[in-house]
């Protein structure tokens, strides 16, 4: 074997939004060309890194160019190197899209999490992109489908590790709506008291003086985050691991 | 800006080792050409990404090229894709060493652990490669010093949160030995009474019935990692995070 040429570094971006009752991701449709119109007609947001461009700084262009949005949470997934993850009639794609030669595409995927407001909405449609229920996805351009899997794998863990979700939440929300995000993303029923019981119990939820309005059953109160509550408990507690906590 | 062409992709490894007293790591001479050799001499193992190979066995490969061992703990650890990581007269060292016309070269760091036993030394050495203590390391070829740091930051982390320890110890060990191993890596003192209470009560530890032979000092016992122990101890244990447990 030999050593590869002409080769091309990508990012692809999972960019996971919560519109209240189902988990979604934003998808952009592809500019086909004459003989390619049988490919997978969506991908996920992505591009070639630059001359002069990290490959963070390529996805946070990238992230910025689909949403509008700078600040918002985005973590590298994996590399994805695998030597056919496009050949053929997709590869003949990307370097007709792109004006490249190459023979490969190796790709780094990150997964970015933001808050679906009216205003990332507005932005997100005007641009022609559309926020598919992740559930509902059969088949993506190249191998889409894997990083959306590997996103969604990494994403189960991070909320059941640390307070990511309230990345996905308005500022104000209801124990319910955080209730149906970690349902819908962990894919799992949740007991509607136990849930309550043990969020309220972590003390990582302040209630505001904010019920719901117009709503037909009794209206829920708001809560919001308190960051401050958690990172004084991740300080103190203790962390998983072989060597507890012998050296502080 | 534009895209960026003629790129490769390398991968390199920090291979570290521990000696009883002092962590190494494996460094190895490159070769000079007439105009360069202004260069730093010593690098890390590394190498450029074959055609047909992921990133990850392109890994495998350099690790087994320079140790002759196939299975030990390899674990990424970033992404070194700054534009200028390497250029001039190291790009030009790169293209004519592989024969390429990179104008960039992107690299994958990865660190892996292992055991400095009579074997594995003799080999390194046939290859004229070299262990070094890390603490006396002041300059590397390209960037692989700021490889090297990612790589310790990394190390010393997960030896606080799980046994990697053990993999650059021999099979059977000393608590004295492990101690020595957690002060090297952790640059710290550490108390003798302390670690060996809080060592032993992690119930990690199965006593052998071996002592230290041909020592000035009291033979001390052998132990070895009790992994089975250390697994059933991480499935009871709660993770850090935000929902602890709820969901179990």
């Amino acid at each position: 074997m030999s050593i590869q040429m002409n080769q091309s570094l990508s990012v692809d971006c999972a960019v996971f939004g919560f519109d209240g009752r189902t988990l979604k991701v934003l998808l952009i449709e592809r500019r086909y060309y004459a003989p390619d119109t049988q490919l997978d007609r969506l991908k996920l947001p992505g591009a070639m890194i630059l001359e002069n461009e990290t490959l963070p700084n390529a996805a946070i262009r990238v992230l910025e160019e689909a949403t509008g949005l700078r600040k918002v949470y985005l973590k590298q997934i994996d590399i994805f190197s695998d030597p056919a993850r496009v050949s053929g009639e997709e590869l003949k794609w990307i370097n007709r899209h792109h004006g490249t030669h190459s023979e490969r595409v190796v790709t780094v995927g990150y997964y970015a999490l933001v808050k679906l407001d009216d205003r990332t909405v507005a932005y997100t449609t005007a641009k022609g992109a559309q926020w598919v229920a992740v559930e509902s996805i059969v088949r993506l351009a190249m191998d889409h489908k894997q990083i959306l899997s590997a996103a969604l794998t990494l994403l189960c863990r991070e909320m059941c590790q640390s307070p990511v979700a309230f990345e996905l939440l308005p500022r104000k929300f209801t124990i319910r709506q955080l209730q149906t995000l970690y349902g819908a993303v962990l894919g799992i029923e949740i007991d509607n008291r136990n849930f309550r019981k043990k969020i309220l119990a972590s003390g990582f939820l302040c209630p505001t003086s904010e019920h719901e309005q117009g709503v037909a059953h009794k209206p829920a109160q708001y809560y919001v985050f308190n960051r401050a509550a958690y990172k004084k408990a991740v300080k103190e507690k203790l962390r998983l691991g072989f060597i507890d906590n012998w050296r502080y």
